[in-house]
């Protein structure tokens, strides 16, 4: 087993609790972390078709996802041009060749160009091209459009690849498991009472694992010791000799994925994305949260269990697989929806204290801070 | 049919997004418009005998409108002047001779007047008089008690008679109708989830008309233009040579209202009267739309459908009648609710446009404008 | 009967409106009278073995009290030191030794006192001395415990025995009754949409008891006068010559309680500890309102009815006896709730009126208004 980091003695505070209530605080976090950064959006398998498309909430914008007919994915806000109706009201949906407004039959191609505006071909001084949708910055990577609202985004690869390759340790590890050829098992949304740092907090630290994931810690053992696999570069936290498989009995899952290394089976791995993508990797599956935050005390997590094709396709029986980390879920985000409410006590005015195995959480609130002022 | 009026060039922009959704400017709103303009408020016809009471939302003030003994209708703020109960909390009633606070008993005359409190007689220095209702403007016309908030009202005559005139092309052409002796033969109450303004807009423009009026179409087969008949003066949408009636299926209404004249006849006229009331005419009915705005996303609409007495007294079927402007309703209804949302986007941070028929709106806009600021 | 009080002439201010609504003064309220003063938090009965407790709302903050081993109260903000998680999230429960916060497993003694933490022990430089819950300061009296969020809380003393004194005349006179041994008969939780200062005034005064009392009034005859028993020193209002007891048919109670005065027989007496408490006595029983304000147009009451241990546990029927001042209860705060949404109206912008025998309401104005400013 890897040797645990040297972590600093005593112990680091925390945000005062404000930075998990205040309202303005959640506006700037919008503003200049999920409407600057790349956001995981939606899973690209789910779009298949040309014309079909899914709406998601990225900071506090609707951002309108479809495929058009060249098979490449688009993003635009959710806006007809004219008077401003929103184009698609469901959360996915097919259309034939083109998205026609209902109010007013404005009409615009799967790449956003206004092709059909009623009585406005008469209009003098009236180009249609200043009236397509606005777009929005799209890339995919591990089978999902991850979107951007900045006018100028960011690096994606030193922002979302890098920070993968940083804690993986090697730019290679994440594609052996090829996420992007995985199919959907089964997704899962929750809504979460707590604001979204507390969940990346919670995400990022093992020292609550003993105390409320024993079915977590009967498969890895070394949970039990209070570090994550996530407080060191390159580490895996190894199965218990009597886990067959990364489930909640213990029962054998799928096999090994094709083209894992040797060092990656029988070991689960775990990272981050900030703002809002937690990543997890055992040898048969793949589990990806996104996150979307919708107040100050109000999240949408939706995890996505993703399987081999051929495991999906001979319609074998997942569910002690995904029984396993959403049994997870469900404990760390009832941990957090208890500690949301103390927020606001005088008893947190200056925040808490972080142990020496949470110091790395340090570093994702002096990011945060950053961003905001 | 009329030559269609004359539209400037190019698309005009329409009021920013956040005019929508800020409460600051709702505030404002209520404020200086719906709680000093002219307010239609109540039927008359739903307070015939003395006692009788209704109580409205105008502006952000709870009125009482009671008849009184000498048969004339008046109004008050539904406030105890004693610890400020809420004299009538129902939405309409009947009281013997007086009203009554529940609390303290204090007791006030159908004119406003304080009558009775306990105890109060033998106290040294009161006047009863000083503790009357506070009394609101009220005056009736079209059959309906309009009421206004204003310390010194704004001239009925000019800012409601006037508009309709300023619409009709006469001051006899309404009066035709003979709106306050119609009897109410249906009324349905909506909460629209949208602004006050957008349902404003969606009211004076028939650019929508083809994509989301079928049946409306059908009877009116110029809307289908896209010109509003709200849009040049005195003129009427004709109806289609195979409607026989102003009804969902163009089956024969109830013939022309007695002292029409010929030229009102199988025509639609539509008008608004700023800020709340949208008026429709047509021969054998009349629609009458009174909009209660509780929030900046929330709007109540009460559709009032008034036919000539014997028509209701004979307990004729008017369910064809009255599903025509019904499912108009909440086919407006539906695209304004699906716009509102959209008012928060930065893609409507300066508004979007106006095309050349619905460029009237602007004027609108301006109204709104200069009454804030 | 005691002689009438001599009352000022005239009528007096109550508060403006806004005071009963503007959310900054509720937090100015919560800050500087629920967070300094004494606050009657929960029955020590409730409590009865080590380990017992229970949580309860005072200003904003989440209190637990709990019975520690040495058999005392202790009172403590219910937020764990390390990352804030709430201990205790139900209302009530029973530990067996320790707090144990189920996030991180923090533990604390029942005297709040960390005594153990994983890992932490191998810290350099921690002391666990540092980390104990946060105290707060706790009194019992009356069978209750009253705790203060003041860092310095005001003498228990002056505040809360000296204003029963006050009222009652004579220090011993409520303690005739023997709150302490008393035996919880009935508990009713009331959830009543308006401002606690509302609830307080209709406490006040006896202006509104003909109006709406109709069972109080026939058992306290000189209720129907309009003078509440609180208006003057010592008085007890006493029983109609009909009425065999304090219940709402007027049958027989269950005797006088021993150690009464004979001036305490057959009488009523009430009294308001500010700012959240109504005690109410009468010779066979003690009624005790609880007031925690949630919102500036909420308030939750609970109100507790207490005997004596052997009517208790004899299984007597207590019924009519309860029925009396929950009928009160009901009567009392719907009149609060069709007030509170008066206080938004321009009718009420400077407030109403105090008649006289309101008139003491003023001196709760005054005490309010100082603590705020």
């Amino acid at each position: 087993m890897t040797t645990m980091p040297i972590t600093q003695a005593g112990l680091l505070p925390t945000l005062p609790g404000s930075a998990y209530t205040d309202p303005a605080t959640f506006r700037r976090e919008q503003e200049r972390i999920f409407e600057t950064r790349w956001i995981c959006a939606v899973r690209a398998g789910d779009l298949l078709t040309p014309g079909s498309f899914r709406t998601v909430t990225v900071g506090r914008e609707n951002v309108l996802i479809t495929r058009a007919r060249d098979g490449a994915l688009r993003a635009f806000l959710n806006v007809c041009r004219h008077r401003g109706a929103r184009l698609c009201t469901e959360e996915s949906g097919q259309v034939r060749r083109n998205l026609r407004c209902p109010y007013h039959a404005w009409t615009y191609g799967l790449d956003g160009r206004l092709v059909a505006a009623p009585n406005l071909r008469d209009v003098p001084g009236v180009d249609r091209a200043d009236y397509g949708l606005i777009g929005v910055a799209l890339r995919e990577w591990l089978g999902y459009a991850w979107v951007c609202l900045a006018d100028t985004p960011p690096s994606f690869e030193e922002t979302v690849i890098g920070s993968v390759t940083a804690r993986l340790g090697d730019a290679d590890a994440v594609e052996r498991y090829r996420p992007a050829d995985l199919v959907l098992g089964r997704r899962i949304d929750y809504e979460v009472r707590a604001n979204w740092k507390l969940i990346v907090e919670n995400f990022m630290e093992c020292y609550h694992c003993a105390s409320i994931h024993p079915e977590l810690v009967q498969v890895l053992p070394e949970f039990a010791g209070g570090y994550a696999a996530q407080s060191y570069v390159g580490h895996g936290a190894e199965f218990s000799g009597d886990a067959e498989g990364f489930t909640v009995d213990g029962q054998a899952g799928f096999g090994r994925l094709p083209g894992l290394a040797e060092e990656q089976d029988r070991r689960y791995f775990a990272t981050t994305v900030r703002p809002q993508v937690f990543l997890n990797l055992v040898p048969d599956h793949v589990i990806l949260h996104r996150m979307f935050p919708l107040a100050p005390d109000l999240t949408r997590v939706e995890c996505d269990w993703l399987y081999a094709a051929d495991v999906i396709d001979s319609g074998a029986d997942i569910s002690a697989s995904v029984e396993l980390f959403h049994r997870v879920n469900e404990q760390d985000f009832a941990a957090c929806e208890r500690t949301q409410p103390a927020m606001h006590s005088r008893a947190y005015g200056t925040g808490g204290v972080l142990v020496p195995t949470e110091h790395h959480i340090t570093e994702f609130h002096h990011w945060v801070t950053s961003l905001l002022h």
